[in-house]
């Protein structure tokens, strides 16, 4: 800035300044345009004041005794003006706007009115939590010169760590997973074998009470483990954790998601939820795990321990962070369904927006690495060391021989349909249930009891079942670990026990694979209804539980249900239940989850058989299309009952009318290049906004300063905890200079702006923000439809959007936020096509 | 538009005005910006003289009597101001610009003036053939109320027509590999049968140089066929159609490349040049059949035969066109490949930029329909209809057992160096063949005598190596359908022989499969060497070929020879050389093609074995990166040498300093809202351009005119073929009411300038672009970075955008060409790091 510039920070300036005093060359006089909503006495004075920070006027005699009356009137102004805003949107009625163009800003503010009004719920309800990520790179002149002064070199030792980051990610991921596998197989193996030989004894000497009484404490145990460790620990770890990761990969900041805390409460947790008898499995918190690895891994530090390796400093922004998690999702799909494939498909599928290639195959790396190490510690861990190929990475056993003709396929059609009605029915059900508890089930005490009643309740309904359904069937070729005899004759044994006492994943496995013959229809229907409803109680209970396995498990129920039945009609065909099994399995976490292709390909990977990816795919295509008739995936229906501002992957269909400005927030705040630090505080105090636009030029009625950047409050707070106050001084960054690591060093937790120590002298200085702002974000035009806005935000990830007018001067913004309100208040009229999801 | 402008088109205006008059609400004047570069008189009745239409001034005397000498001077000013642009950017000298801005600004300028000379020979280098698509939606007022008019059963009803265009192509597609499959199948077996008499007889009549003539004699008839249909039908049927197609994806209109006649060539030149015995596969023409298929049955017509169904007119846009052409080549990987996944993911990693969940679910219903038709149509050719789990998917034959440890990871490593080493040996020698081809061979004559010369030395080789080589294996559970004894005792046949005696696809499957002890390394290597330098040459003659089969047929061979070398080595380890022969296979493909994820998932389901998944992956990511290290893969490098300018992933390394100023067009040709007809027709003639900004406001020194909106040549060639003349007439759109429809009946073939039938009195007229232009197309500050600038062009597909400056006032455009010209000319500087390819 020019030196004449020094000191001369102004809060006000009469609204009409000749035309030439901008043409002129004569140097730029910096003023705040300062908006003081919430303050209804209009002087600047007693607005500081009431913001907390000294007045300006009190301690800067200079600034007021030269513009004070100008600013008091200027002030005045602008709140006149600020309140026209509200009616007409941007335009003062005394600007001119050509004749057509005019005419729709017209009509439409009265919409855009009605709009704002409905907005205010709309924002409090979206806004309460969650913050947005920033996707975008800020381009000031610190990136610049940090650009400028790497070397081919640095740009190869990135990569390299971008790399190294993603191995680490995949083995880091895969052991997790190891450890999972083998706690949850060996407390499984001493709690059936204790409960079988119990239950073996009290057939004969009628104790079955006991037997039903060691089996509740069991669970209860365990699963009061698992509630405490979320409860207590973090709750954030409670369910799959996918909904919240595909939250935070679309770009909003789910408070505590990818802590380390999270990682442990939840790694320890689903061990216990799992191994205490509930119906759910391990998959889904394998894929929250692995995300928390890829945050906390790239980042170098752990900061629920205070602890920091210094390194991989440069991938300290939201957007680098963001690919890491990509990474470390797949890594963990990877791991839990060994499919390295679906990994990278379930990672774009649920999260990424923008396709980028190199990216892609970084994933697939961490993909292939989490894979690998898994099947090198499990072949370790079985005895057979240095065999890769052992079938510890295919989860639900290998098919050797599937065949279907166009008959089986149109079978399978229609179970796709049963199991997209199922699933609608599970996730109903769980939404009344979710509600039900959002409202009464708040208090810590609450969680727990209701955590130990499920495993209580499921161990009676599973004993219940063994005890009335006696379905026996011969001691064979069969998988069982545990065969239990109860009333079974000798050498036979009951398929239900059988079911029950074993995980949820090996039961899937079992009903895949087990010999025809094993189980009876009305057995698999007697499991599969009441499994139904405790799967769907399960689910949203606090603890660690992951929704895939349960759905497998009753699809494959009734799936082998189905298959059974049409063998006993037509006794030469249909002779393979677990092929049956398999496309049950499939409709029905299809028609819960409603994802297909990555889906697909997990199942495809999870099973080994890629000849049987066709059926499996069209029952993945119908279930979904069933499903998405009566309402949205589990999944998103968990994230809209949680308020958060995800943003779809279409714009709203019939939206091209709707302009800017019936979307943007308005009026925006604004600051100047030259700003004094006291205007930025009480802005930092007063507005909870993140972005800023800096403008220059004029303000009063009509006019409202030209864009000229933007500055987020986070950068705001770094520059004045750095005290990085130039006061116009050009030689300023030369003595004092800093680079884009002094900002990176607090990421992501920035101080708040009443932690900053700022004293009286330091309040009086200036900060030149043309450093720091971003000069070129992204923007608008104020007649820029909301199908192009939302386009443009989703797909590169955008925060703020500046909507800018005909005059290249600020008139709104547009955040996640907005568009996500905008939504909301409009769902009757331009809600979106539910056909293609 | 007010009715006092009605007739008041002017072509100039003095540069002062008043300030009052742009706020004062009066109406608005419009006015030409018209840059007379090419016209150094300087006025605007020998431009349009020389431009070829009647001089306005002389035909419409109101107008210049009233503005002439005020436009005379005014013309003068511009063409001062044009010539200062060249030399300073946008920024005449009298404006004002704040302090550090405008250093940096006049700082840049030198280097702005630089680009702009180099730029000329890149542009010419770059423009001469490609245009570009339009990825956006122009959002104009006949868009909005066509979105408007919909009911949500309109939207259903298109969301359907997607669906079922989609599914059209997966069959139309999946009927074409069937053709192609059984024609080759047909063909081959008369050649090879009638080849195999031949040589048994002549091994006893001594007459083998018959043989080697009737072999030369099949070759030649074949391949002069094929070459044929590629020199005289379609030249752009030539080669593979994998990088024409992904430039098409990218957003270039590479001409002719989706047409009717084109898929005609390609379908029939493929089968021949197959059965020509050249070192060719129908994989690559199988993708580029299916892109035109989804082109052309999306458009509901086929230009080429006038013929025009009138339906899915909806479709009838770039970026609507684009995404069934993504479905095509999916469904044409998925006939081809059996491979429905790896379809979906080819398609995403060579083509998609921006990923869509609800167009990749399409994608992959294509890719299925694809693979289910083939098989379909097969079981019933092979005689087991109804069954479609029957190998006919799996076109390199099922592998039962592949295990490995992690000495064979070691091993597979190595072998993707070998991969790596080869593929850039391989894409070397093409390229100094293509540009040595590019050079000489460019005569209709000589690329069909080149075509015949390659199938006779082909032919000759091979002939050479039977007679040579004489591995002799006994006959056993082999798969040869024609073994030839040759030279070898009874019981045995040449081996070399066999591999030779059936297409190369074929002798992929016999590599992968055959018996231990079928060959002998030297007979591998015997075979592998003149076989890639025959592969090399081959790919780039004028016939239709695909490369995956060669490439992958050489890596078998040398494969294959590494697991019998390993073994003789140590003869109780590496018992299984076809495991070998995969990896080799992959190293190669994945060396030449530089693929990862979409190559994994395509060999995996091709051989059908998910377990060997990972080591696939490791050889691929090895082979890639050693390749990378000599130059990029075959595919970018023909696209290099074509000079179309590509757009990469990722932004240029390095390039946060430099602005959209260094990059962007200037000056533009800019229109006004009212706008006469004689002067668009004579921008038309006159400019190459595509996109014209629409500006309003004043023109002079230092100002350009606000920034309005966009429109482009098509639209303004359909507003005059259509004769949308309102002349300011306010009820004009009422009496004529046009909408999108109409715009989209002649697309994509919009005539040019010169067919339009325009009469005397049409030309004096005026039409009203504020109705058809975008109003708020994606802009950025002068101030972005070329880094943003890409990231917004990549991201969202665009093909224009405009830079205002501070006063939104535009001072020029950026085009894909932009970006890659400048990419061009800093080769040395900004180039891109290949590390991650």
């Amino acid at each position: 800035m020019s030196d004449e510039n020094l000191g001369s920070v102004q809060y006000g300036r009469p609204s009409q300044v000749p035309f030439g005093s901008l043409t002129g060359g004569a140097p730029q006089q910096h003023q705040v345009r300062h908006r003081q909503l919430n303050n209804p006495s209009g002087t600047a004075a007693s607005a500081a004041a009431a913001a907390g920070v000294p007045a300006a006027s009190s301690s800067r005699p200079r600034a007021t005794s030269d513009y004070g009356s100008i600013r008091a009137s200027a002030l005045h102004q602008a709140r006149l003006r600020i309140e026209s805003d509200v009616d007409c949107v941007s335009y003062a009625p005394d600007v001119t706007v050509e004749g057509t163009e005019r005419q729709r800003l017209v009509d439409n503010s009265g919409e855009w009115y009605f709009e704002s009004q409905h907005a205010v719920s709309g924002e409090e309800l979206l806004s309460a939590k969650f913050e947005s990520l920033d996707y975008d790179t800020c381009e000031n002149s610190l990136w610049a010169a940090e650009d400028q002064s790497r070397t081919v070199w640095d740009l190869r030792r990135i990569e390299l760590c971008r790399w190294l980051v993603h191995l680490l990610i995949g083995v880091v991921t895969g052991a997790i997973a190891f450890f999972i596998d083998v706690c949850i197989e060996q407390l499984a193996k001493v709690k059936y074998r204790y409960m079988k030989s119990m239950l073996d004894r009290c057939i004969f000497h009628d104790c079955l009470i006991y037997a039903l009484l060691l089996w509740i404490a069991f669970n209860f145990i365990f699963v009061l483990i698992a509630s405490c460790l979320t409860v207590f620990g973090e709750p954030v770890a409670a369910g799959s954790g996918i909904p919240q990761i595909k939250c935070f990969l679309n770009g909003i900041q789910v408070p505590r998601v990818v802590r380390l805390r999270t990682l442990v409460c939840k790694v320890l947790g689903v061990l216990f939820s799992v191994v205490g008898g509930l119906a759910v499995g391990k998959e889904g918190p394998m894929i929250h795990s692995g995300s928390v690895v890829g945050a906390g891994l790239s980042q170098g530090r752990a900061a629920s321990f205070k602890f920091d390796l210094g390194i991989f400093e440069y991938f300290r922004t939201d957007a680098e962070k963001r690919d890491f998690v990509s990474g470390g999702a797949a890594a963990g799909v990877a791991a839990a369904f060994g499919a390295p494939v679906g990994g990278v498909l379930f990672a774009l599928e649920e999260g990424a927006s923008f396709w980028n290639q190199g990216l892609t195959w970084r994933i697939f790396f961490s993909s292939m690495t989490s894979s690998f190490t898994l099947a090198f510690l499990l072949g370790f861990y079985r005895g057979i060391p240095n065999d890769l190929s052992n079938p510890g990475l295919i989860s639900f056993g290998k098919f050797d021989k599937l065949d279907y003709d166009l008959l089986h396929l149109a079978i399978f059609a229609c179970m796709g349909v049963v199991g997209g009605l199922s699933g609608a029915l599970f996730n109903t059900l769980n939404e009344h249930l979710t509600k039900f508890r959002h409202r009464y089930v708040t208090s810590k005490l609450g969680q727990l009891t209701e955590a130990v009643l499920v495993a209580s309740i499921t161990a009676v309904t599973s004993f219940v079942l063994i005890y009335t359904v006696r379905s026996c069937q011969p001691l064979g070729s069969d998988q069982m670990e545990y065969p239990v005899q109860m009333y079974c004759p000798d050498g036979k044994f009951s398929s239900m026990a059988a079911l029950l006492f074993q995980t949820p994943e090996a039961a899937v496995r079992s009903l895949l694979h087990d010999p025809v013959g094993t189980y009876s229809v009305t057995g698999l229907i007697a499991f599969c209804l009441p499994y139904l409803l405790i799967a769907t109680w399960t689910y949203g209970v606090m603890v660690p539980s992951g929704l895939f396995i349960p759905s497998l498990l009753i699809g494959a129920a009734w799936g082998r249900g189905v298959g059974i039945g049409l063998n006993l009609l037509f006794p030469t065909h249909f002779t393979d239940p677990g092929k049956f099994a398999l496309i049950g399995a499939a409709a029905q976490l299809g028609g819960i989850v409603r994802m297909t292709i990555s889906l697909s390909v997990i199942l495809i990977e999870a099973t080994g058989n890629v000849l049987f990816g066709l059926p499996i795919m069209v029952v993945l295509m119908v279930a979904k299309w069933v499903g998405d008739y009566f309402g949205t995936g589990i999944y998103d229906m968990h994230i809209e009952l949680a308020s958060v501002p995800l943003l779809p992957w279409e714009p709203p269909s019939r939206s091209a009318a709707v302009s800017a400005q019936a979307v943007m927030s308005s009026p925006v705040t604004c600051l100047y290049r030259q700003e004094r630090v006291s205007r930025i505080v009480e802005i930092l105090r007063a507005e909870p906004h993140n972005g800023f636009p800096v403008v220059s030029g004029d303000l009063g009625p009509g006019t409202f300063g030209t864009f000229e950047g933007l500055v987020t409050r986070n950068q705001l707070i770094c520059l004045l905890d750095m005290r990085l106050f130039d006061d116009g001084d050009p030689n300023f960054h030369l003595e004092n200079p800093v680079s884009l690591s002094d900002f990176r060093r607090v990421y992501p937790r920035f101080p708040s702006v009443r932690q900053l120590q700022l004293s009286e002298a330091d309040l009086m200085k200036s900060v030149d923000l043309g450093r720091y702002m971003n000069p070129a974000p992204y923007m608008v035009l104020h007649t820029c439809s909301l199908a192009r806005i939302f386009r443009l935000v989703r797909g590169l990830g955008l925060r703020h959007l500046v909507v800018i007018d005909h005059r290249n001067q600020v008139v709104g913004m547009v955040t996640r936020k907005d568009l996500a309100r905008f939504r909301a208040t409009h769902t009757g009229d331009l809600k979106e096509l539910q056909f293609t999801g």
